[in-house]
């Protein structure tokens, strides 16, 4: 397996990859790899001839106030992992070689504006710039992300077919503990008490499963899962909402697909859930 | 020649072309093409196997109160010349087929703001998006640019530095009618007593190729040129300004490599002309 950090270098390397004829799959992460990466990691594996694996903690998409120097790393246990699988490369460059001096972004208006983009106003124009740069650098085919970022997937969908990429998104379920919480490298943060308070999250969503029927009001929904937060003191809800699957807007009716999605304070973790709601289910 | 008219049909072509191991060229234009789009085409021609040349009057890059409507259009006339020249496919896509209720777009800043951006604010993002696009759907190795627009010129390079398009951009000098007009499609809406008026912009650029010297003031090349301008009754000035090659940004003294460029308006009609300027000129 290569272990490249500059542009360059992979650029060489695809570029001879696709003169002969191979396909490429693409996982973007931040590193601190786990299950739910590996998920991902495994599809590509399992859909393209080749495959690389970028770990790189974006500072574009940390808020000043957020977690950019206390994000977790452990590149040597990622690249074991990433060797497991059988990824062909790992891109990891440092954040000098990413940005000199940058003037361009890429931003995406509306999507980005509900659920975690109310809390976090420049995350996602953060995630657009990075992902355009690796897609031009990567050039894949096919690129691998994760539905526990549900807005994120949302957005990347829209981007890639507003700006013409060429490239497939494929979307991958969320992995989870034994006791529902979804694998997330911030987990890591989570005290003793804090982890076994965290099910929380996922008590909530089954119950919004559980509950949610074509035409239920989104309120009724929300206020029931709201509820089972509430019953956990370590608990403090940033959002529970739900919005039309494609546009991130605010639906009050479940009348059309929707993700209801969730972020919730745990301690001072913040975590997020969510799952998607058809009509047909 | 192919003219295409869709998204689908053009990545159709270039795949084909890509596996076969061709380099492509790629020249964007407006239309209503003339020599000095054609430097463009024979320049791509001579570089590469094959020429894909796009005609799209792309409205994001028009602000409310300017000539969308109006500017000119003559499709046969452009095929004409493509095929005069060997271009290998034109992609002319309509509004539509380009934009389904966007949300992500490309943007830059600071050298957006100056020259032509303090009059046309949303001009660049429009510029830079729809270049993105083209750029994903065409796939290019090489694009040429004409530096007429010498701002739009640096942009792009800052773009695809920024974001990793793994395009080459070239730059094609700019061609002039014989009094020293440069072509435009806009020089359409001159009437006869504005085209003679018209030649004041280049007179006024040979002003200030004859006066600057490395260590000129910038103001004393700026006034020489403006003098030269105001001679002409139907010329109204919007700037004449002395920039960073790179960066856009004004500077006072010629102390490193700077464009000159003016934009003025003959009647109704805004005309653009700029000249480099290299400290071992």
């Amino acid at each position: 397996m290569n272990v490249i950090n500059t542009v360059h270098d992979v650029r060489t390397l695809v570029n001879k990859w696709r003169k002969e004829g191979y396909t490429i799959g693409f996982v973007p992460t931040m590193g601190y790899l786990h299950e739910g990466h590996a998920a991902l990691m495994r599809r590509a594996r399992a859909e393209n001839d080749k495959v690389v694996v970028s770990i790189f903690v974006n500072p574009a998409q940390f808020g000043e106030n957020e977690d950019l120097d206390a994000y977790p790393r452990n590149l040597d246990g990622d690249k074991s992992l990433c060797d497991s699988i059988g990824i062909d490369a790992i891109f990891a460059p440092d954040a000098t070689e990413m940005y000199h001096d940058p003037k361009a972004f890429v931003d995406i208006i509306d999507l980005s504006k509900t659920l975690c983009g109310v809390t976090r106003p420049i995350h996602f124009k953060g995630v657009c710039t990075v992902v355009s740069k690796l897609f031009n650098i990567v050039q894949p085919n096919n690129a691998y992300f994760g539905q526990k970022d549900a807005q994120q997937l949302a957005i990347i969908r829209k981007m890639v077919e507003d700006l013409n990429f060429p490239v497939t998104i494929i979307g991958v379920p969320i992995v989870r503990e034994e006791d529902g919480l979804a694998k997330s490298s911030r987990n890591t943060y989570l005290s003793p008490s804090e982890r076994k308070a965290a099910t929380i999250l996922y008590k909530s969503i089954q119950v919004g499963q559980n509950t949610i029927v074509p035409g239920s009001s989104a309120d009724s929904i929300i206020n029931a899962m709201t509820d089972v937060i509430n019953t956990e003191p370590l608990a403090h809800i940033d959002y529970v909402s739900i919005v039309d699957a494609v546009t991130m807007q605010p639906v009050d009716t479940i009348d059309r697909p929707v993700l209801i999605a969730l972020a919730v304070y745990i301690g001072h973790t913040r975590l997020i859930d969510n799952f998607s709601y058809e009509l047909h289910q």
